[in-house]
């Protein structure tokens, strides 16, 4: 494995569903065709932002399939395979590398959160990367999970030979300095919201999986070049660009706000799935606001 | 719907697994009999003290059949539906009404905790209550969800004809009081834990959903005799017996820990699935013990 | 010491102030004239609802002479004494005990929150128990202090012979029932607010230091009478009428809140001291309102 | 009033108290001659590491004028002084100016944390830095106050031309990149632990107020010219061994971590005033072994 091939930008792709809640293959296929324009690193198929626990394993399959068929060469399409058990964990990530997926990025358990120790966690990883036909990537999300991945776990799992990075969305600058700190020069710590890239950054990460990038993918790889070639205060103003549509397109309005502002912008965004509601007048006119503010206008 | 016939003690019951993780109905039909015996008002299935989250569907399938098969006629056999999208909820609902289940419980989705505002879960359990073919309980368990169902929602969602009650694990005494308070009277509040049974019944809950009552069957039924029979003082002191092992069976040690009071009382728990580990010679020394200071030696 | 002489209803009195933030003493002692007339045990005096964060130690002197002064015969006198260091803390104390408190009931230091460890908690009021000419309450605020006093921890100090009881505002009712089965019996365990009273009693609890009772004290000792006297439906009815407005005057409209609420049934508010500000016409409706509707006319 | 006459590094510096709680000042100006040589802007006295809170008025006044007077010419001597009502603090502040302090720092009052609205805050700081002779630095310390002050209203007070900067405790590298982004460009935006000082660079800060400066005075000013120079990687590597230390002296063993280590490197640390007690053998052994992999020997 070649840890450092995963570093750079993603997007963790929207899932595009129909007023009626169906799935619409043909809306991805148009994104992922645009996607493949920019300079991405590759995309992440069936993250939060994709709202993985609204689909049924078949359509999962199929969401996976289409990417991987669309998608242009060299792009590193990376799978979410996380679920509750361990065995559903495998099985579901030895079938997304049976589908052609390069890697799988794996939300820890957390339905019993007061048990998923760090004992717990660790055995649960080292088991899926010890039976993963394809490179793992940690997937940290404390918002979600109400559970942390801390930095010496994260450490520890970096040891194995099949574990590439860690997607880490705990905002907690401090615990991504830690991480790189403790885990091997070329794993991949990869900051989990735009919001926190450039602050990622300076303390070591190697890239973002990002929500942003669904709907400013270019914005998002040129803050990483801007950072790497040292101009800190053009990455600093394009890092100021990004912080309010980054908040509407995930705390403030999640998934159905991030359609939206997907949808200003060209990409077929389409409805979230319920329980989650579309947003109404205000919030849509809202997001509009904060893009022509950020000079987010239709791309 | 009669409400009321959902009032009183019910076990949410353990899935018995061999070590090497396989279900094992022919423990959990051993155990159906020995709960047949106590003065129960049903059985919970597939909530989250039956690791629900760690079966497949026809595992699931599997778990309410066997459960329907061997339970004597007269108890309610509630089964958890919830799931994260509310068409999967409405499906899984469906499916339990066609196996004969009595009841479903529905935990609410929460993998988008910041997303699931009230008008958000007010709308996903207007739906699935509508679509339900059997009467619905809400479940409500923030210490697994990272949500909570407030009292002005529970009370909004206890007007529909087909919602019959609550199950309330957040400990939040005053909460349950609300409910009490702004709910038809009919509707059955239940206390989610064993450890604030007495003081839920004092503020007009009609009975709860007990881990400790997979082990403890009958004391936690004698514990509502005896608070309905103006016994106070009787009810308090049983109440602090089983203060210890509620603890243990949930918080501290979760399904491991029940898993090793319910063999320790000649009951069927094995092993749990993983990612959970099963507990350490320590942690079952102290299980013991603390049966033993509780007087619940072998049943 | 005789630790039954503190069971019963008290209110944390309010401070009064005008609207320019000076003490009105004389207001103070208008009050004190008619919670002599209730079935009070006591009064608590610079307590939370009294602001005493907002007092020098020159009008916390005045306040408690007054009172002192003021209150009949046999109406336990318990002052606020907690700071931050133990020396300030022993010093408080011992002043309390120079102008005639019976009692002094003491918040934890917590402003260094993540080192308040149970050994640095347990050794402070074991320190200002030693020291301390007059009985100890032990007084657990969690929402205002960011540290919890555990039920152990609790029950460790109540082993002290000068430590008569404990003020538990945490809500939480299973550490209540725990504190009353860990602890010596006729240790006084009293409930923080209004709206757990009744669950607290049902659990051990000997009465409450209750906001509530500043406007409502014979509504909070009768009660206690009624949950005595076995009759827990009249109880609870009771507790349901007090529910919105222990809330209204404790977490959502605070001390202002309080003072508007007093004022509605004559007595001497007045006005909270800044930073805190006085509500406005939209929030003091709502309060009428809610007193209105739980039949808290003028008393 | 010159904003960034502020901007730079601080140590909140220790109060050096004896084995018996005594405050020793001849110890305290020994610190102050050789903070005197470092490259700092510089001290903040009676701050949280300076255990305000354990400290009488007169002790206050002693300590500021004891590093007034042993301070060099050139360094800005900021002085805490919030207290819970905003007369007391109007009153400490104008103290602090009496006694010649250069500017103060003004924790927000906490105690009554629910009722700590935004207005209430805003009107509190207001009054406070219109009546204050010197410049105001706002300081938000959420894990000490359970309050947070939002980037929308630190912003706000940035506006008044009495209000020169903030401290940031929160370790949300987000909040305080908004707040960069929403206030003055000579606003000072001061990092309050070293553990996030090279992404709050990264973002915007113009500086820290770190704990470990009480130790490592040099290295923090180092990390600052590294980054101002653009030696990003060079900063990120005295980042990373200033993370190990940062944590022992400040959420770990917290001002009694801090007085070791500061006696490690030759500084007079002394005791810590009960509540807090002394570190035992292991935390020492352990604070020197983490120094020692730092290379943060006596310096």
């Amino acid at each position: 494995m070649n840890r450092e091939s995963f570093a750079g930008v993603y997007p963790p792709i929207a899932t595009p569903f129909d007023a009626a809640g169906e799935l619409r293959l043909d809306w991805l296929r148009e994104n992922v065709e645009r996607w493949n324009l920019a300079g991405l690193t590759g995309l992440v198929v069936l993250g939060s932002n994709g709202e993985f626990p609204y689909l049924d394993e078949d359509e999962r399959d199929a969401v996976v399939a289409a990417v991987l068929e669309r998608s242009r060469p060299g792009l590193q399409i990376v799978v979410g395979t996380g679920r509750e058990s361990t065995r559903a964990t495998v099985r579901a990530t030895k079938r997304a590398a049976e589908l052609g997926a390069h890697a799988a990025i794996v939300v820890n358990p957390h339905y019993y959160t007061g048990q998923m120790t760090e004992p717990v966690l660790e055995a649960h990883y080292q088991a899926v990367a010890d039976d993963s036909p394809i490179p793992v990537l940690l997937y940290n999300v404390p918002p979600n999970t109400g559970v942390n991945l801390s930095a010496g776990l994260v450490a520890r799992l970096a040891s194995h030979p099949n574990v590439a990075g860690v997607k880490d969305t705990s905002a907690n600058i401090v615990q991504i300095a830690d991480i790189v700190r403790l885990a091997p020069p070329d794993f991949v710590t990869l900051a989990g919201s735009a919001s926190f890239l450039l602050a990622s950054l300076a303390v070591g990460a190697k890239g973002g999986i990002l929500a942003v990038a669904n709907l400013a993918p270019d914005e998002c790889v040129e803050l990483v070049r801007l950072f790497t070639a040292g101009q800190i205060a053009e990455a600093r103003r394009l890092q100021q660009r990004l912080l309010p549509i980054n908040a509407a397109v995930t705390t403030r309005f999640g998934a159905a706000g991030l359609k939206v502002a997907m949808e200003l912008r060209g990409y077929r965004g389409g409805y979230p799935r319920r329980p989650l509601l579309p947003l109404g007048d205000d919030a849509r006119a809202e997001i509009e606001r904060i893009m022509r503010a950020a000079e987010l206008g239709p791309a």
